[in-house]
């Protein structure tokens, strides 16, 4: 038996005792070690992923563990093994399978989501998702590689380049991590936030930060480049204000990579798009190789985990965890399993 | 002396006798063969311009000559060359034409907006403007050069390529330019207008046309793409129902060029950005390469101005030129000195 943490609508979750099933002939069964909460997992929380989601289901994909048990068709895997998994089932069929773009297939099933998740202790997955740790790379921080990922095909899809005056719109975990891997690419960085405590948080990692409140954020933005205006952007902020912004503060053909998701339809300034032959980008979950290049930047110590990682819970304490903090949270873990490591 | 054609103001032109002046020492003076009439001179002859172009002004640009005379700097010009203007006058100062993209210069000069253009027997302009002709191109058919150099330049920035299915909104002189390049790119053109003479006239050149007031347009294309969506959209529409449209109908990372010049903010479906990861790409003006592409086009007879000018008219008649007439006419070239050729 073990442990298992089921999404039951309306905000809550009950931790129940589960038979372990071994995995099928394709599967891998990871022991979890970690696994963080995502916003999308907040939205689950909240009830507006019930239609996708369902009832008692085991959500939760930020994860690492250690491989428990193959099924008999898995090469290249062994119980033991230190792994991450890359939450995406891609159908192998459709057209965009075809062209090779599986993260987007038109059939994607989106593990923890679609089908049941990491927040348990045990997990099985199709082997072709597992991505294996390298020794110098502990579990607690490699919960942060699927996040990470994001960022890193955030700033691929963009292809930010040394030297470039980079924007990060909105300094929550996806914008920070965005940050992080921007500097390390090379770029100056602007964070632009409208929660003091986040603005303060950036500072104390030692990015340029500015206030989105402020009534003269486009002239200090514009002063921040020089008047030449930004190279990339990334709008992570979902709202109308991020749109606005993007189009004020751009240099000439400037990048900017949408990271958020609209729930409404916004008003854009498609005349700026023309005249300064901008680039619009949509970015939707990562690649194997944006994979590949989170762990790398973990392994070769370019991104500390610490930096986003602000708590931990026991699974036990699982409701709890999606309780809003009062002080600043960044990323959250539930540490199912952390004894292993 | 020399004939002129001067905006007046008001939807007015007047044609009057000017002395002519030998060029300035960078420059190089045209005999003007034909100068096509551009959505643009028609947005000034409606008074919309008047704040950049002022009164008593030359306008026109889309042009056609032979040299007449070149000013004491000039190399690699004579008189008797036949060429076409690439009518842009860049900085050189700003951050924009040190990163090598003067087309877009922050300080651009248009040349027959914001100076005296075409619409006249002699014209001088900036010696590095200039594009030769080859032998077997005419003058009448090379005053399509500069609209032609628009629709490369959209191409080369949609980075269309063989057996991609292409879908032009709006069949005006620009949209099918475009639908002819991305033809002879090989790929499968669509065209979509409001207009039943142009869905017939882009019919009788071979495209597949739709309707776009039909109620079930985006099913009949979804259909001319097996349900796949296009892989490349150009906007030339400038209307709310081309951004509505374009989300639609696209295929996954599809590129979309916006080619019009939108007046208003529309809305725009922001979430199918990020979920098909689709690109907008801002298209302005043209490089000296999309000159360079326009010119072989032509020369290699892979797209045939006779196919897009329905219309001449000589410089004296400017006045009625401009009147749109009840046939459908697509480009209206006013023949200055049509016997130069």
């Amino acid at each position: 038996m073990a442990k298992a943490a089921f999404y039951e609508g309306n905000k809550t979750f009950t931790v129940e005792s589960v038979t372990i099933s071994p995995p099928k002939d394709d599967e891998v069964q990871i022991r979890v070690a970690y696994c963080g909460i995502c916003g999308t997992d907040v939205h689950v929380y909240h009830g507006h992923m019930d239609a996708r989601v369902g009832m008692h289901r085991v959500i939760g994909h930020e994860m690492s563990g250690v491989i428990h048990a193959v099924g008999k068709n898995v090469e290249d895997a062994s119980a033991g093994d230190r792994v991450v998994v890359r939450p995406l089932d891609h159908c192998g069929e459709c057209s965009t399978c075809k062209r090779g773009l599986k993260h987007i297939c038109e059939n994607l099933k989106f593990l923890g989501l679609d089908t049941n998740g990491a927040f348990q202790e045990y997990w099985s997955v199709p082997a072709h998702t597992i991505h294996h740790l390298p020794d110098g790379v502990s579990l607690a921080h490699a919960a942060i590689v699927e996040p990470l990922a994001v960022a890193c095909h955030d700033i691929n899809r963009a292809q930010v380049v040394a030297g470039e005056d980079v924007l990060v719109i909105g300094g929550g975990p996806i914008g920070m991590l965005i940050a992080m891997v921007a500097r390390e690419v090379g770029t100056h960085v602007t964070i632009c936030e409208v929660d003091e405590k986040r603005i303060a948080y950036a500072k104390n990692l030692g990015f340029n930060a500015r206030n989105a409140k402020d009534a003269d954020l486009v002239e200090q933005l514009r002063n921040d480049t020089d008047g030449r205006g930004f190279n990339a952007i990334f709008d992570t902020s979902g709202v109308q204000a991020g749109v606005d912004l993007f189009t004020q503060v751009s240099a000439t053909q400037a990048r900017i990579c949408m990271v958020a998701i609209h729930t409404t339809k916004p008003t854009i300034d498609l005349f700026k798009f023309f005249w300064q032959e901008l680039e619009l980008l949509g970015a939707r979950v990562y690649e194997d190789t944006d994979f590949e290049y989170a762990i790398r930047l973990l392994s070769e110590g370019k991104v500390n985990p610490d930096d986003v990682i602000t708590n931990k819970h026991p699974l036990d304490d699982i409701q709890s965890a999606f309780i809003p903090p009062k002080d600043l949270s960044m990323k959250t873990l539930i540490a199912v399993n952390p004894e292993i490591n």
